[in-house]
């Protein structure tokens, strides 16, 4: 098994990631491929005493920017960029798996270029673990697939599922569909379409959810579109900088708070890494063919390590292969026309 | 002015509710009447030595359960239930705004058959403030339309912009339309056509929105469907859940964090009220002939004060006025077809 690296990807690129491959290579004993600019790399990897350790370095001449608005427009234009050229690897059986802390969307729409879906798969879906008292929780998508059809739904279920038991090591993983009520008849037509199929498939479906059951942990896998869950994790985030700032301002406000607060520090320090979702490994593009690992744009050389170590077992765990006979066990459940793989995917988010 | 009070609305009524009316009556000065059942107002009223105070009872035989699933079906089968009876005496002039810490959907039902909408509003919509590190952050719809037309979209940004500047005295509010990026089309048909509507009007509006936008406080209204916003409030109610518990057993972990966690109690309350959207008075819903506040169902006294706090000064600033005017002066920016106000409003969160 060789694992590629995107070695350009995310804020703190190239140091980050080629560290985090170093971490990676020493922990789970796998070959790892560096792609990206080759100076740039080496220079990181001297820093590090990487010999001994099977680590290669693949140059790719671009480089997609974080920020950049157009990615589906920039993969095209670049198609020597570090992302495509990992999945190509990828591809042509060079190796098993790609990470990045890069760009999502110039990510989803290299791999839609140059991977490709699994058969019987109608979309790919990016799929995100969310923190929960107990183990996280899967909520998918949230980024690919603005508008659904009831068959995604029921796909991103089987997609999610198979994710949860194989990557995270759950058993008979429970799966929600997210919705505003959970009796029968709420939400979207689509969702409202997606219920019956999800309750026919083999899947352990526990029917609506509310979107209070994902912090919850009321269900290992949160089933919705690519609109509402991509605002749902941007929001999350947005919260999650929010309570850390106002307890910020409370720890320091007056010199008996500032006494507990530093008192607290290092039980702080527990809560805020069992609130982080970096600590899952970051998001999982689904339904393409191979593994591919989406690390958080902020991720530190620990995070890409974890990273690493989902994709490991991700292809340890044959999670692709699972993905299309999991697929193929349903197919026979959407009606024809919402059944077919369309051959134009959509990439509404890129 | 007199405001009607739900006094059978909340999981802890009728006290919270009844206690909350007669602080706000002392507070604000203002007629009040409580309607629910007589005796159990009554009851409590006798408690709290209210004499002299302007409060009143309404008879109402029904009550609403707080988990009723089918709160049109309830409301209808029960038309003397307690938040019809409130609603209606708003319609006729005997009151000029209604507050409760009731169900949601059958609120939206009720008023729906007993208030009506206001001229040219196609459709009613939940808004409900949300914490941000700066005042609060309006996000509406968040319950009562499931698939919306750009032109709801619009409407919605006019009315939750009145409610910004009139009850929670925003000059100028800035609006921006959630969506999954800042770009021009980005989001569903719905969002993408709403855009051009929304820059055309005179609102301060901000362009696209991610839902990182919310908690950041980057703009004072945050449009969006009742599917989405829906989701985002229950997302975020158990997300605050998960925060108290994290933080609670990080602060009960080891004796030294206990300490720490005793020294900054009082700083932790402090942070606890600025997250806590109860301190805005919860939700109202707008684009009906009358003022409804809809406070969260766990309302403790102090919650239904400042809820009918926002109903005073909803009706000292003419809110439904200012959503007619408002309304009327976009209503040449959407097509004649999407700009018909339509018969029959579905309440698909009911």
């Amino acid at each position: 098994m060789r694992i590629v690296v995107d070695a350009m990807g995310g804020d703190q690129a190239p140091a980050a990631a080629v560290e985090g491959a170093f971490l990676a290579a020493r922990a789970f004993g796998r070959p790892i491929v560096l792609v990206g600019r080759a100076p740039d790399i080496e220079a990181e990897l001297a820093r590090h005493g990487a010999s001994g350790l099977d680590i290669a370095v693949a140059h790719a001449a671009d480089v997609i920017g974080m920020n950049e608005l157009s990615p589906a427009a920039a993969v095209r234009r670049h198609p020597d960029n570090s992302i495509s050229h990992g999945l190509r690897m990828v591809r042509h059986g060079e190796a098993e798996a790609f990470v990045t802390a890069g760009h999502t969307g110039a990510t989803m729409a290299a791999a839609a270029l140059n991977l490709g879906r699994i058969h019987g798969v109608s979309r790919a879906a990016v799929a995100t673990p969310f923190p929960t008292l107990g183990g996280p929780c899967i909520l998918l998508d949230v980024g690919a697939n603005v508008e659904v059809k009831p068959v995604y739904l029921l796909q991103f279920g089987i997609m999610g599922a198979i994710l949860a038991e194989r990557v995270l090591g759950i058993a008979d993983p429970r799966v929600g569909l997210l919705t505003i009520g959970e009796e029968r008849g709420k939400g979207t037509p689509a969702v409202q379409a997606a219920l019956p199929l999800l309750e026919r498939s083999n899947l352990n479906f526990v029917g609506n959810i509310e979107g209070r059951d994902i912090p919850s942990g009321n269900v290992d896998v949160a089933v919705t579109d690519g609109f509402t869950g991509n605002i749902i994790v941007k929001f999350a985030e947005g919260t999650g900088a929010l309570v850390r700032e106002i307890l910020r301002e409370a720890a320091t406000g007056d010199p008996i708070s500032m006494l507990g607060g530093l008192l607290m520090r290092s039980a702080w320090r527990r809560a805020s890494q069992r609130m982080d979702y970096r600590a899952y490994g970051g998001a999982t593009l689904l339904g393409v063919r191979g593994v591919v690992v989406i690390g958080h744009g902020r991720s530190d050389a620990e995070a890409v390590k974890t990273a690493i170590g989902v994709a490991v077992r991700a292809v340890e765990n044959r999670l692709v292969a699972a993905i299309e006979a999991g697929v193929a066990s349903t197919a026979g459940l959407a009606s024809p026309v919402d059944d077919a793989p369309e051959p134009a995917p959509a990439l509404a988010a890129s």
